[in-house]
């Protein structure tokens, strides 16, 4: 296999990114899919090789990438156990790490090595039909390097992800999960109910909705299995996240109840302050 | 005073652009703003007439729009109260109606027509500088028809937004308090909420975020003080939705508590059907 080779199973929104941005930065890139072979053949794809299983896939790639739904991850990782070998390394982009990378560590032990990875980045889109090269340009990618053997193996998933235009933190997989049930989680969830609540309260009222509330429930446009195994597989973090905004939402209610423009100001200005340190669009 | 000839009071965001979109539709438009007419003057804004006080806005403008904060609203209406006649039309932008429409309905009692609008849309920018001329295109304008005495009062008004580009919709003053207390003052409410609580829970993380927490906390980079005004107008309300959402986050802790994957996915199914309902971008 060639040292610059990526073999990413599932290719969807992430994983045909992924394949897109892996190309462009000079990468051979393999591609298998169950579900979409065909739908991948002689597609924007080229000049990626489609191949017809993951045998073909792990004799060929230096680096899977798996980036199938979160449920089907322990399977694959089964099956992968067997067929890869010392000097290849597994990663995948799972949004949740704690359950995966215990069952992948496990399937691939002596095997292989393993090193968890994160893309923050993404879209309400989903499909192949929404990849584009240029997804990850500017993101965060987390990697979790204390399942891996060999440092080297964390530098080449490191490595990897900085080529394809992310900024590479590494946090444990604890870490990671508390991280992203705050940042991600709890906002996708919160997004999906502000919309429930405006529709049962005013459905009319939906058609008359801002640029505000587009974007601030833009997120609720995502795939709903996808975001359903999201969030029951780090349901803990999550719940903890849910238990702590409550908090807020009750504070923010005394706060008007008194009337406290200026503990209220204080509460906006600050947001905004923090608001406005996140990373530019 | 010519028949198209449109004067703004308070020349922030929304004002001038205002101004912009009514020159662009072919009105004469006198601005006044007790902050920044030395700014204002030789602008983008022109050809509008930079007016010295609201006496000559008044002789001048059939339409008058108030584009300030809601808290001078009461008092300029006052002013404006003695210098309006017959077959001028006063009109406000205000984001909360009801305490704001009392008093200035008051004011102008028996000068002049009072037609309170809400132009649903807006940027987390502020100030002249981010006026735009398209910033209306495309939204939904909330026209309070009942305080005026003259049916043409609400055409004028309504025909002026609808020149703007915006779609119009009559609602009663308590009935728009209700609504953009649902879609708009309460999602503001959440996403400062959301920066707090990610703020709070791990800050370096703020640095992390993808573009999903990006979106949905976009609004909480708004003028503090121009949302606190406004939250603390329409306190009454913004309550009621506060409790109402507080029960969404207790059933989605259920959910999640239940790991009932049917019912979670059935909520984010629903919220991402009602989420494309939205208007697009």
């Amino acid at each position: 296999m060639e040292a610059r080779s990526v073999g990413i199973v599932g290719v969807g929104l992430i994983g045909g990114s992924i394949g897109l941005a892996a190309l462009r930065a000079g990468y051979r890139v393999y591609l298998y899919d169950c579900l979409a072979s065909e739908k991948l053949a002689g597609s924007k794809f080229r000049p990626a090789v489609i191949v017809a299983d993951l045998e073909e896939l792990a004799l060929r790639s230096r680096l899977i990438i798996l980036a199938t739904p979160i449920a089907a991850l322990a399977k694959i990782g089964a099956v992968l156990g067997e067929l890869v070998v010392v000097g290849q390394v597994v990663s995948d982009v799972a949004s949740v790490k704690e359950p995966v990378a215990r069952a992948l560590a496990k399937a691939l032990r002596n095997r292989c090595d393993y090193v968890p990875a994160h893309p923050m980045a993404g879209s309400e889109k989903s499909g192949a039909e929404a990849a584009r090269a240029d997804l990850f340009v500017g993101a965060v990618t987390l990697v979790c390097p204390e399942l891996a053997g060999d440092t080297a193996s964390v530098q080449l998933v490191k490595g990897f992800w900085e080529e394809l235009g992310t900024r590479v933190v590494l946090a444990s997989v604890a870490a990671h999960d508390q991280m992203v049930a705050a940042m991600s989680h709890l906002p996708h969830l919160i997004a999906a109910l502000l919309v429930r609540h405006v529709a049962a309260t005013n459905s009319a009222a939906l058609e008359l909705c801002g640029p505000g509330f587009r974007d601030s429930t833009r997120i609720a446009s995502g795939a709903p299995e996808l975001w359903a195994d999201i969030l029951l597989s780090n349901s803990d973090a999550v719940k903890q996240q849910l238990l702590a905004f409550k908090d807020l939402l009750e504070e923010a209610f005394t706060l008007l109840s008194e009337k406290d423009a200026k503990k209220l100001q204080a509460l906006l200005d600050d947001a905004k302050q923090n608001r406005d340190r996140l990373s530019p669009e």
